[in-house]
Formats: C-alpha cells, sequence, structure tokens
C-alpha cells in the first residue's frame, strides 16, 4: 500500500490533529468526538452549521472549518458515517440560541446519524434544521443510498450558507436557502483508478488499464457505465451533456463550474477539462460566471474528477464571493 | 496511460488556455510564447518579476501568477526549460521602468535559457537582476544540476518577493532579499510511485511495490538511495533530520513548516506527515510560526511528498503573511 500512514486506525484522528496544529488560532480538536470546530464556536449571533460525513473526501469536510463556512465537521472513519452520538455530542458543542444547522450528503447511513442525533439533541431543547444535499445526476438509487447521491456541489451549498450564516439569516431562511442552492445544483464524477482504503490496504475496486468508470461514486460506487478509456474532451462532452440536460441548464443561464479532482489527479488536468467545458458551455450559450478548479470532495487517491453547475442569480453570487477562512488555503 | 490528455503536444497549451478562462480578468495567455501573465503588468511602480521552468510542477509556477507574486511564468513543455527566446519575449513583455527579475531553479537547462534570454534583454536596454533557488539538501549535484536543485521552497522567495515588489522595493533591494529568504530555506522530497509524463506514456522510473525513493527530485530525478517503505512517522524523521541538520535550524527558531504534496497524495495524508513534523520540531524546540499543507511545486502524478523549512524573522513574516491572489485558491 503506497500511502503516508502509521497505524491504519489512527488514519483519522492523526489527520485530524494536523489539521489542528497547523491553525492553532482558529480551530480546535475533540479527540473525544472525532470533531475539528472553529476555535470561536458557539457564536451567540448567528446559526451554527455543521457537517458530518466519512473521511477519506478532504479537504471535505474538516478542512473547510472556518470563518464563513462550517462552524464543525464531525467525520467519520473512512468512507464511514459519523456514529450517532459523535453527531449529538458536535450539536451540543455548537448549541447557539439562534439554532444550529445540519448539512448532509444524502447517503442512507449519514441520514440515520444525523436523523438519531438531531432528535437527541431537540429533546435537550437545541433548535437543529437539517439541509439534505443530493446533486449527483450519474445515478437515481445507487449502493448506498436511496434517491441521489450527494457530492462535491456539497461545496456550493456550504458555502452560501456559511455567509448568509455569517450575515445573520436564522434557521429556517437557512433551510430555505440551502434546498434553493441545491435545487440549481447537478454534478457528475468519474474514474480513470481505483482509491485505496489505508484499512484495506488494496484498491477497493478494479478497473481495467484501457477503462473508466463513469458516474462513479465518492466511495467507489458503481456509476453508470464502465466504458472504454477515451481523450479528455470526449470525457468532459459526454459528462457535460448529461449534467446540462438534467437541470436542465439553458442558454442564458450564468453559472458557476468546478472541475474538481477525486484525489489522485494532477491540477494540469484539470485545467485541461475545465477548458473543454468553459468552450462546451460557451457554444450553448451558457455563462460561466464562477469558476472553481482542484479538489474540493475526493475519494482518497482515486485518479478522477467531477463536474459541478450551480445555475446562478445576484444574491447566490454575492454569498459565493463573500470572504471565508479554512484550512485548505495557499497562503 | 490513466489521464486527461488529448493531444500530448498540446497538454501544456491547453493547461494555460483553461487557466486564462477561468481567470478572465487578472490573467493573460500568450499563445505565441506560451506565457501566462497578469492582466495589468507591466506596472511601471514595481520591479517585473517571472519564473519559467518545466512544466509537470503546477501550482509552480503557471498558477501562481497574479498579485503579490509571479507577474508572469513562462513554462517550457513538461520537465523541459522554457526555449530561450520565449525568455526573452516575456523578458520584453515585462519590460518596466524599474526592471525585471529573473527567479530560477537551479537546473542546467533552465539557468542556460535564462542567462541567454537576459543577455538578449540587456541588449535592449532592459534592467534584468537574477536569483537562484537551489533549497534541495537530497544531494549535491544530481541528473540536472551543477549544485543542489531548486524545489518547492521556491514558493517562499516568490511569496517574499512578490510582497516586496508590490511595496516599491527595487531590483537590488529584491535580488539581496532573494538570495536572503533562499539562504535561510531548505527542502527534501521523497517518492512513493514514479510518475507518467504525457508525452512518454508510462512511467519515468521503475519503484517496487515494497520501494520508496528517498531524496527524489522534482523531475523523478534519483535521490539519496531507495529504501524498503516504511511508516510516515520513520519518513518523516529521516528527512527532517537532514533538513534541519543542513542549515542547521536551531532551538528557539521560528520557521514555516511546508509539507508539499508532489501530485498523487491526498492531503489527508499530508496532515499525518504535517502532525509528526510539527511535534518532532517542537521536540527539538523549534517553534513552527507559519503552516503550509498542500501542492505546490508537483511532479505531475508522483505519490510522495516534500519537506521544507525556512528560518523566519520579522520582514520575512510580514511578506509572508502580505495579501496575495493566484489562480490556485479554493474560493
Amino acid at each position: 500500500m503506497k500511502k503516508f500512514v502509521n497505524d491504519p486506525k489512527q488514519y483519522v484522528p492523526e489527520m485530524l490533529k494536523g489539521i489542528a496544529l497547523a491553525n492553532p488560532t482558529t480551530l480546535k480538536y475533540v479527540p473525544e468526538y472525532n470533531l475539528i470546530m472553529r476555535a470561536d464556536a458557539p457564536n451567540a449571533n448567528k446559526v451554527s452549521i455543521m457537517q458530518g460525513s466519512g473521511s477519506g473526501h478532504e479537504p471535505a469536510h474538516v478542512m473547510i472549518v472556518g470563518r464563513g463556512m462550517l462552524d464543525a465537521a464531525c467525520p467519520g472513519d473512512v468512507f464511514a458515517a459519523p456514529p450517532m452520538d459523535y453527531v449529538y455530542e458536535t450539536t451540543k458543542l455548537l448549541a447557539s440560541p439562534k439554532g444550529v444547522l445540519h448539512i448532509i450528503n444524502n447517503y442512507t447511513g449519514d441520514r440515520m446519524a444525523f436523523d438519531m442525533g438531531r432528535e437527541m439533541a431537540e429533546a435537550d431543547g437545541i433548535r437543529v434544521g437539517t439541509v439534505m444535499v443530493d446533486d449527483d445526476v450519474s445515478v437515481k438509487d445507487s449502493t448506498y443510498t436511496v434517491g441521489r447521491r450527494g457530492v462535491a456541489g456539497n461545496f456550493f451549498v456550504i458555502k452560501a450558507l456559511g455567509a448568509a450564516s455569517e450575515q445573520g439569516a436564522d434557521l429556517d431562511a437557512l433551510v430555505e436557502l440551502g434546498k434553493r442552492v441545491n435545487s440549481v445544483t447537478r454534478s457528475m464524477g468519474m474514474a480513470l483508478t481505483s482509491c485505496t482504503p489505508p484499512a484495506k490496504g488494496s484498491p477497493l475496486f478494479e478497473l481495467g488499464d484501457d477503462e473508466m468508470e463513469m458516474g462513479v461514486g465518492i466511495h467507489g460506487e458503481p456509476g453508470r457505465r464502465r466504458e472504454k478509456l477515451t481523450n479528455a474532451n470526449a470525457i468532459v462532452d459526454e459528462m457535460l451533456e448529461a449534467v446540462v440536460s438534467d437541470l436542465p441548464y439553458k442558454q442564458g443561464d450564468n453559472v458557476a463550474l468546478m472541475i474538481n479532482g477525486l484525489g489522485g489527479t494532477p491540477i494540469s488536468e484539470l485545467y485541461i477539462l475545465y477548458a473543454r467545458a468553459h468552450d462546451q458551455l460557451a457554444a450553448r450559450g451558457i455563462n460561466v460566471q464562477r469558476s472553481y478548479v482542484g479538489n474540493y470532495c475526493t475519494s482518497l487517491d482515486m485518479a478522477g474528477y467531477s463536474l459541478t453547475l450551480v445555475r446562478l442569480d445576484d444574491e447566490l453570487v454575492k454569498l459565493l464571493e463573500a470572504p471565508a477562512e479554512v484550512a485548505v488555503r495557499i497562503f
């Protein structure tokens, strides 16, 4: 296994420790509940926002905790939902008079943990709202979901809600806004290679040297179909058609375009994919108003990428432009 | 070859086109000379700063052009120095009354191209200064260098000089500052896997399933030795000792610590390495004042990382903290 690891059981805790050490004034690591939270949370003047999901998708979500983004993330182990009591404890730690918002990617395990965690917190008198993200157009149901999966489009929901919460929006308004952002966001992913969870020590699935998996999930779940490997432009064209036709995005729309690396793909290749997607959107009369190229929601060391579109309006643009600070940054 | 590529010959131009499309108001792509430059360069009130080197190290250097960083980057093809006439043309495009600064990583090919490009520009009456970066402690001479190689420590030289140039520093002062930053910066890298240049289509070198290359160069050049793969902590400890003892960094020093991914390593693993390096520096009484974790100077899809230390003083901290804007970012 070609990975930097000590004890696979300590993969997540050691990573969380590193995040906190690198951000000593802004972030706090609470080992008992496997969580990263803002050092200044909760803030009585804002709704607290949290997300939990399996680890292995970094920077989502433990590295996007910070001002204007999440107040906390309580991850599970690699590709595993967080325990419900961690959801509960994180919710308690974040309890603000304005309430706590749970953002959940649509996976059965995450939904169960958050449903139960929310019920326990509500029994304590904490107000909890929920926003579900299900942006993946690849398949209707999948290995780990009823309904569509939540993937990299999640970033836009978090960015918009994080900004609105800093501006004082209340819990009900945030829930409505989250639903609205999710409703204009669509994604699709594909893989050139498998990925290797540290505890397994071998690839999660097999993919031939001349094969790719179109519509792959972020835990290696099967997608639409396995195809012969082709070139970058043909891959983008197929995925863009699937994403654009789903909402559908139309001539005259302003959009955010995200080309998200799945962990093992160099950023140089992501820009090759971006150039094609931008050109093809322009040919359809769809205007790329904001661009996001990099690793946002990954699958460990998987080579592959996902494409996300968000239909923009003035309010959403302002929220996406608002300042934010997180662990993943270059300066 | 599991890469997103159309025509391998168009790998770099398609990437550069993507960078410019994603940053339409701030960056400009000049296809004739394969260069990315700030849309507002040259600025008569500042020295222009440029770097050229082989491609395949992204985000270095084409994605770190912008305010407070480089004014332009003129890359060569993957792992190849830029042609001298591109260096010359880029220098001309950047010509400012305050002069043009060349930052060069110490490789024989890059030095030749920049030496000749500088002479041609000087013949046109352009003032040119040069800063050489050679931060890699792994080997004294190497496959492509006389003397030490320039690797990820380069980022700190660019960041400091970019900030100082925005504040109006003149060419001589920048050359002195660049030498000073380079003199307190040391790096070492290692590889878990090889990398695949798109034009070659197969791995650059072979590395067994249970092997790692300690001290590897960013073009896959051999390092100190090939060893049996071990755990994350042991790898950090060996590299930290090599880097710390070289300057040497001493008890009481304040440092910047960079854990730089080589392209194919997930950021989760970089934070595991970071946590160990931070702890080991603390045990030596060396204080990590600034942290950098992510992909800064890569080798295509290579799994591996490099560790860089910079000894800080108040002036340098202010320059590293100064605002900057580049293509590689998450918001």
